[in-house]
């Protein structure tokens, strides 16, 4: 082939790129609309929509031509003719293309109806705290999620090839080792902390705040942070969530709780950090498969980075806190700033993943993760779940559910066949550190920006190193580009030691 | 072919068509979206995804498939076959498939650019009110028009293949009848109420109104008219539009002016006429291509028989006119209802269509109507389009354009090569009268229950006889089916000569 042809494939090969985003654009605005506004009579036929539109984009990804394309873009003859761009898209669609079919197609539609049986059975499961009900469908998942570990392969781990999925390149042997660390490190320090006299004033966090009040407060955070109102809008939902639709087009949800403004406030910021990811991304991926965050770590580590090392940052507040008073009086009167510090970081082990502090948050992703690792290592069997899950529950965090509805039914992942994901939440907050520890040492008046509310240098870092190179380059590339090193706990343990032995007066 | 075959066609065939309505149903809400918040950085790709997908839907709608299905389905040993949805369905698709595949794509394609660039003059041309600017443009799209029509053919004028894409069975024919009376009607009862002594007091009607209270009086009149809110949403935008993207999801948007509330209540019950048409609509159509209204003029009978046959209406009034005053505190002191009703029913001539009475509104578009006539019938050249619409305006109106900005140059119908769309405007208040003639007989208490704000059994028997059929039935049949006869004019001439020769007392 001569450069003239192959330049003519590479255009073809992208132009089936375009077209296949275009569909996966169409379904985000109408995901979007479905969970901000659309009039329910509606929904049925949209669903019907966004199924044969998923279908389009799934049958173009599998597709003969897929093959051919990949074929033929990966030669030896070939490869290195093609730009950066299109070579990563070529990866990028090979591992779908695997991913799909190494599966045989009566095999992966019995899986997907599964899953949503699955579904509508955990609520009901956990509705009732029976995980009796729930346990048949999550043993036939996890059967059925081993045997496409086998037909995709793995290297060491079988878990491997699950992590792989959201995070690649991450294996059990790092996790053990990192997250092992985490647990034996945040276990005695919560364990100080509650031996600790200092005690928390929080009841002010609960007086009214208006809703209104709420969304201009939270329009004002987004701004100071950079989130770019002309490529994204603010809107309401029972449950937050942040979609590229693309990299102009970066929306965000929140929702408002008249009685704890945290809620909307740490989960704009939270929302926002996902959110600056994907609007800074390199205009030159839009239209390619490339054009989103490289994974869901690197997702959390951007997220995580706001909330936390920004949003619950003292520093931060000492620009904010009047600005949160003007937009609730009376609230605050009488709190100080240090006051409000401590309330907004108080340690307290709860039942409740996505309700916990940030210090016993890890604590409840390493529990899943164990159990995950062991169910698809044959150590772990899904009838003992409720059992080991309160158990490693007492162990960890001192605390024990009243019912499996408050404990291993309490998320929707495993319904779902979501496993390998929530290794993520834990290890996008590691990142997270370990990025503010490489931050600070070319921006060390860190503090003193927050304190002025000029982010923009620190969005500046993080574009540069992150943001810019969506799906061009794999999280630990990042994360080695960014830092210098491998993915090192030390960090986040430092962090959280120097954090809370100080808010404890440890 | 045996009946299982048939049978299987015909399903194969159905499975076509609603691929191909998903993709107008993503475009669709692509679309609202777009107009009513979208993040304006995303616009460019948002066009391109919407582009792409057209382009999708419009090669389904050519394909070599498509030929067969309409073929096969069409055959005289397979036709009487099959179910009266599918019936009509292919009967659809031919028509749209004749219509496209009948232009060489190369003329298609560069028809295509052409209107895109004469609607970025047509704007240029607007606003320095310069006409020599757009007629070349004008020039070229009428040229091109007239070779299409000579490639899809005609019955009696060339110009009747234009009214049949907007009003299908329409013709020259029968418009010229009906057109003819009406401005010979209309043209002397205004100049009667021009040398009326009767003035109206219409101050009041410009008095600050808050965008808010608007809104809420907006949606208690959506909700007396039988809008579905399950089923729909209203939201504001610059140019307010209704968009049935599919019966349960049908959607309205309102303009809110403080200084003249008139521009939301009237346009909002307008598009809530329209959206009655779509929601209402039989759920058996959903996923073929008759889920819509039949055509412009039928709808455009729905918009006007709620604006006008209700809205303008005093007995509607009787019902809300409090309402409307506890939503603006003060602006109606001292006005009573009878000043209210004269003064939003005040006759005025003016130059602008889109802001025209209900007296003077026909005479704007009959106007149109002679001149696109003139010009598909070679009677009339582009460069002579200011001359002859000034005289028009002088001769039905008594007025006459300060410039082309506020005359010729003031739709953009022509830009975008509508031809034959116009009509439609006047034909709706038409077929709007006769249906209300029609409708009460069978409800004779039609004002006793707009005082009571029950609209529902109006709205019913337009279900009835016009909504659930969608694209089921052309409009002259819907028309004759309703009101036992044709278009006849004499209903509406009617009811403007009683209603104003009351109101000024001629």
């Amino acid at each position: 082939m001569n450069i003239e042809q192959i330049k003519e494939i590479e255009q073809q090969f992208l132009e089936y790129v375009k077209k296949m985003i275009a569909y996966h654009e169409a379904i985000n605005v109408m995901y979007w609309d479905l969970r901000t506004g659309a009039p329910k009579k509606g929904v049925e036929q949209r669903s019907e929509v966004i199924g044969l539109l998923s279908s389009e984009a799934f049958k173009m990804a599998t597709s003969a031509e897929m093959e051919t394309y990949i074929n033929t873009l990966l030669s030896e003859e070939v490869k290195n003719s093609l730009s950066d761009i299109t070579l990563h898209t070529v990866l990028d669609c090979k591992k779908e293309y695997d991913r799909m079919k190494k599966i045989p197609l009566e095999e992966y539609t019995a899986f997907v109806t599964l899953q949503s049986q699955a579904e509508s059975v955990w609520e009901e499961a956990k509705e009732t705290a029976d995980f009796a009900l729930f346990a048949p469908y999550l043993e036939k998942l996890v059967t059925a999620t081993k045997k496409f570990v086998e037909y995709w392969g793995y290297e060491g781990n079988k878990y491997n090839t699950l992590l792989d999925m959201y995070e690649p390149g991450m294996t059990v042997e790092i996790l053990d080792k990192v997250f092992g660390e985490v647990r034996d490190s945040i276990v005695p320090l919560l364990q100080k902390i509650e031996a600790s006299p200092t005690k928390m004033e929080t009841e002010f966090l609960y007086k009214h705040f208006s809703k209104e009040a709420q969304e201009k407060f939270s329009i004002d955070i987004l701004k100071q942070m950079g989130y770019d109102f002309d490529a994204g809008r603010l809107d309401e939902t029972v449950h937050p969530f942040a979609t590229g639709i693309n990299p102009g087009d970066v929306r965000i949800t929140t929702r408002y709780v008249e009685n704890d403004f945290r809620v909307a406030i740490f989960g704009t910021i939270h929302e926002g950090g996902h959110a600056l990811y994907e609007q800074n991304i390199s205009k030159d991926l839009v239209g390619t498969t490339l054009a989103s965050g490289t994974s869901m770590g690197i997702h959390e580590s951007q997220s995580l980075f706001n909330e936390i090392f920004v949003g619950r940052n003292k520093a931060f507040w000492k620009k904010n806190f009047d600005l949160l008073k003007s937009y609730s009086p009376g609230q605050f009167d009488n709190v100080s700033l240090d006051d409000y510090y401590r309330a907004i970081n108080e340690v307290k082990p709860s039942l409740i993943r996505i309700e916990a502090d940030e210090l016993t948050y890890p604590l409840h992703v390493i529990i899943r993760y164990e159990i995950e690792k062991g169910l698809f290592n044959d150590e772990i069997e899904v009838k003992d779940l409720p059992k080991i899950w309160n158990e490693k529950y007492k162990q960890y965090l001192g605390i024990e559910p009243d019912h499996d509805g408050v404990g291993v039914l309490q998320d929707v992942h495993w319904a779902g066949a979501s496993f390998g994901y929530f290794p993520s939440y834990a290890l996008g907050y590691m990142y997270a550190a370990q990025f503010k520890h490489a931050l600070i040492k070319d921006i060390p008046n860190f503090d003193e920006l927050l304190e002025k509310g000029e982010l923009q240098p620190i969005r500046a870092w993080f574009t540069e190193r992150v943001h810019q190179y969506g799906k061009m380059k794999q999280p630990l590339e990042i994360l080695q580009n960014a830092t210098a090193e491998g993915l090192n706990a030390k960090y986040l343990l430092q962090y959280l030691t120097d954090k809370f032995s100080g808010i404890y007066q440890l």
